[in-house]
This record gives structure tokens, C-alpha cells and sequence, in this order.
């Protein structure tokens, strides 16, 4: 009879993403994860590997649940400068809901880049590609529509539109109040001339 | 005789500064800062009492070795819109040299806020509201002079240049390349409307 894992592996992926999430990769310890987890150190090895393994399990969780799934719902409205509005207003109301200031993983993560795997920067920069792609279709899509300038250099702006996401994830973390994150915002839409 | 320090304070300082900026507070163990400090573990807690307030120290001496002395070279220009433009070129080309992509001390301090104590909390705040009353003025300076819209809102502008920078700080960090970086200075340049 092959080994069982005796505990359900995915809820306990999502508490130790919760863990990272608040605390950081590097100031998460196996104890944290462990007490999170409600599994022991031989069975979190045996299941993961390492924490680094674990921490990459995480992460792609909360990408394939939070950030891709957003951005599913928010191309599906096929209106791509209300989307696109949308997305930064729910990352306005998300941060004033979080109460732990979490901020983004994703942000969190990329803030310390140089510090991770290999494999954990391949990761994020996949994803921050994607939310570049995401918003490079968007802007064409409003292109095409008519509804930003035909000039627009939509490659360009949605790297910006990138910046503006990461931005207001870190300052969101305590620095800037609401005002602060929706001048974010306002410079966001500018930027789209919407 | 008063117990004398046998070593260079402020150059201790310094060597601890660098290991923060570039693997993080939390990363950073005591062995790494006495190893870089050249001095022993006794000596470090003699003359700092804890890794905190020799964060706190080396924070300080950053933000006014860098940060400060930056800001001030660049207001000295008398030249508000070629100053913002000089402080975003010059982010991109450190970004360039910086072959350990360490970014910016303050902004990889700030992304992980609600981690830092009250006073690392405080210091943080301290310097990003410093920055942006340092864009308030040259975008009221700019606008004196005629140089940017004469309705510009120069606190909304301000909070939106600060979100600017952090995010060059973040993506330099091995995310975007060069052309992102420049989406971000083509960006911070649009909102001044310059």
C-alpha cells in the first residue's frame, strides 16, 4: 500500500501561504508553519521537501486563486477600461479591508527578488508577465474601441499599469492612506487617458 | 577612563547598512553583520545593544547619506522639472550598476512594513513624507514658473511621483528591464504634464 498523507495537503498549503503571505519568506521559520499547518516537522518535510518547496506550492496557490482568477473575471466583463478601473478600485477596498496589511505575495515576494530560488523568480516573473499581457490586451481591446487614444502605445502602458499595481500594493502595506493609493489610482487611469 | 570603542563606529555602521540593504532585515543574522563589521558578536551588542536598533542606526545613515543628499542636490538645481527628470534618470542608471540588485533600502524596508517595529515603522514614514513634501515643492515651483499645467494638483501629484518610485525601486530588482524602468520615468513624466 503506497504512503497516505494523513491530512489534507491543499488547506494546509493555504495556511502556510498565509503564513508567507504576512510574514515573508524569509521571516516564516518551519515552527510557524508547523503551528499554521497543524502538522508535524517530519510530516511537512515528508509531504514538501523543504520549506523553499513548500513556499513555491504557496505561491503558486495564491497566484492560481487570488491574481488569475481576478484577472479571469475582470477580462470576462468585456468592457476593458471599466475592468481595468475595477481591478484598482478592489485593490483599494481590499487594502482598507486588511487589517493585517498583507499586501500582495506576489509584491512581496518581487520586492526581494534577488534573495530568491531560482525557481521562485521564474515564478514571479511569469506572473508579473502575464499581468503585463493582461493589461496590454485590455488596452488594445480599448483601442480598438475607441475609448483611449488611437495613439496609444499599449506595450508601454501596460508596463506602467504594472508599476502602478506594484506601487500601490507596497504603500498600501502602511505608508500611504486611502488618499495616497487612490492618487495612485487617478495617475493610473491618466496614464490610459480614459 | 570611559570604556572606549575599539573599532570604527560609523564605518560598522556602514558594512551593516550594506548586508540589510541586500538581503533584508529579516535574512540578515547576527553572524552576517559580524562578519561584515569585523567585529565580535560582544562588541556588536556593546555598542548597538540589539540587531533592531543597529537596523534603526544603518537606516538612518542611508536615508541621509543617500536619500537626503540626493534630494537636496537635486533641489539645489532650481530647476523643479529637469530635477524630477534628473532623479528618475539616475534611479534608472544605479538600477543598471547595481550588479547585486540590492534597489533601495527605504523602499525594501517599506514593502514589509507591519513586520518592522515602531520606530523602524516611524523612520519609514518619516522619509517617504519628507519625499513626497520634496515633489509638493518643485511641482509648486514648476508650476510658478509655468513650466506644468496651471491647475495641477501638487498633493495628489506628489503622492502619485512617490508611488513612481517605489515601483522603479521594486521592478529594478529583477523583474523589468530597462525599457520597463523607462515606462515608469515616461510615466512619472506624463503626470507632470512636462
Amino acid at each position: 500500500m503506497p504512503w497516505v498523507k494523513d491530512f489534507d495537503v491543499e488547506g494546509a498549503v493555504g495556511c502556510a501561504m498565509r503564513v508567507f503571505w504576512a510574514k515573508g519568506y524569509q521571516a516564516t521559520s518551519i515552527s510557524d508553519l508547523v503551528a499554521a499547518m497543524r502538522i508535524n516537522k517530519g510530516s511537512l518535510y515528508n509531504a514538501f521537501g523543504s520549506k523553499q518547496a513548500l513556499f513555491a506550492r504557496a505561491f503558486l496557490k495564491y497566484d492560481r486563486e487570488n491574481r488569475q482568477a481576478s484577472l479571469r473575471k475582470l477580462e470576462a466583463m468585456d468592457e476593458p477600461v471599466l475592468a481595468i478601473r475595477t481591478l484598482f478600485d478592489s485593490m483599494i477596498a481590499e487594502s482598507e479591508a486588511d487589517t493585517e496589511r498583507k499586501g500582495c505575495l506576489l509584491v512581496n515576494t518581487a520586492v526581494d527578488l534577488p534573495n530568491q530560488s531560482d525557481e521562485i523568480q521564474k515564478l514571479v516573473k511569469s506572473a508579473i508577465e502575464d499581468l503585463e499581457r493582461f493589461f496590454r490586451r485590455l488596452v488594445e481591446a480599448a483601442r480598438v474601441r475607441g475609448e483611449v487614444r488611437p495613439d496609444i502605445d499599449s506595450s508601454v502602458v501596460a508596463k506602467s499599469l504594472v508599476g502602478q499595481v506594484v506601487c500601490l500594493r507596497v504603500l498600501a502595506r502602511g505608508v500611504f492612506d486611502v488618499s495616497g493609493l487612490e492618487a495612485i489610482r487617478s495617475q493610473a487611469l491618466q496614464r490610459l487617458g480614459a
